[in-house]
């Protein structure tokens, strides 16, 4: 994603938003509620949660994403058209459990997350092991991660990460878009998937939950 | 692959092959020897198995067929240039196990295995749940499977079915003639394979071990 440099999103966002700001050492306050939890992590512009949050009143969303700049986009849509099941967090996924409580999270969409192709940056990766580990902490029992993505490389070590913690895979396609199992998988798209499926490439898919033994963690 | 009815084929096998047949319900015989055992489940024509069996002294190679006239090309093209560290077995891969004692198999190779792409045909897939707990039973310990297809059905099932048994990957490409890391998985091509890389179609590759704990087998 091109990151400009928009001097006024930090002062809209502060305004606006009703934030949360996530890269601060404070107790997680965020715990399963009413409505099960779906926090996309990366959300870039917002388009796939708008549309999620706008077609589904059955779930409380949060939008993770750590910029500033794009994070304005998400925000400023919201506000001509603002859900009420729907939330903004500026931060680095990393310090998601100073936001989220252990087994708060139904659900955890990674969408088009940054590859970080070069080995020496795999640990960047949203789905490098210690990443991993903390998703399975604050999911609850039978929470999952989805994870769409054009790019091989972080699909394959994706696959390798999960398998490396154990574990399960519940779905995979490794085209969506030529797949007739995965049409509900299509429905809500990013604004990096609505350019990208032009160009006829595929589209990687998985959800994958912890295979964590239930004495292990409740 | 194209099975044409060769009326000789069976003739010349009986006389040529000294071939082991699998379909009889013996006392399995071959047991880890001083060549650590690599087995070809769906050799075909025999091009991958005897281009390693030719490279590599190192291994004891075992090619198993099902279809007499497709293992007739097989054997025909090995006499015509004998290794002595490899020999044909003839019938289905679920009765692995009336020939290969536990325990006795370093590698398996499952190299485009036939996909049987409808859903009600999943059982025969060389990699369904219960051909891999065969596989996990005649597997030496580290032992792994090793499979090559162009059939994405296949593939996405093989990574559900070892992530239901267990399994762990160790290496996988969704394209390994698009990727430096997979140089070596190039060089002992199958029929199939040699013509369909021309084509520029992905050829997807993992390699895979049993989970299993060192206490529940050994």
């Amino acid at each position: 994603m091109r990151l400009k440099n928009i001097p006024h999103a930090k002062d809209f966002l502060a305004e606006h938003g009703n934030l949360i700001y996530m890269d601060t050492e404070e107790v997680p306050t965020i715990a399963a509620g009413e409505l099960p939890i779906t926090v996309e992590i990366g959300a870039g512009r917002g388009d796939f949660i708008l549309s999620h949050a706008k077609t589904d009143k059955t779930k409380q969303f949060y939008a993770i994403e750590m910029y500033d700049s794009v994070m304005y986009r998400a925000v400023d849509k919201h506000l001509s058209d603002p859900q009420e099941n729907l939330q903004f967090i500026i931060g680095d996924a990393k310090n998601i459990e100073h936001v989220f409580k252990p087994h708060s999270i139904e659900r955890i969409f990674l969408n088009f997350s940054d590859p970080w192709p070069k080995k020496r940056h795999a640990k960047r990766r949203l789905t490098y092991r210690d990443k991993l580990k903390k998703y399975e902490r604050i999911l609850i029992k039978n929470g999952y991660i989805e994870m769409k993505t054009d790019n091989r490389g972080l699909f394959e070590s994706t696959l390798l990460e999960l398998s490396l913690e154990g574990w399960r895979l519940a779905e995979i396609s490794l085209n969506i878009y030529d797949d007739e199992d995965f049409v509900a998988e299509r429905v809500h798209q990013t604004e990096y998937e609505k350019r990208f499926i032009s160009k006829g490439m595929p589209i990687y898919f998985l959800r994958a939950f912890p295979g964590r033994e239930e004495s292990e963690v409740y």
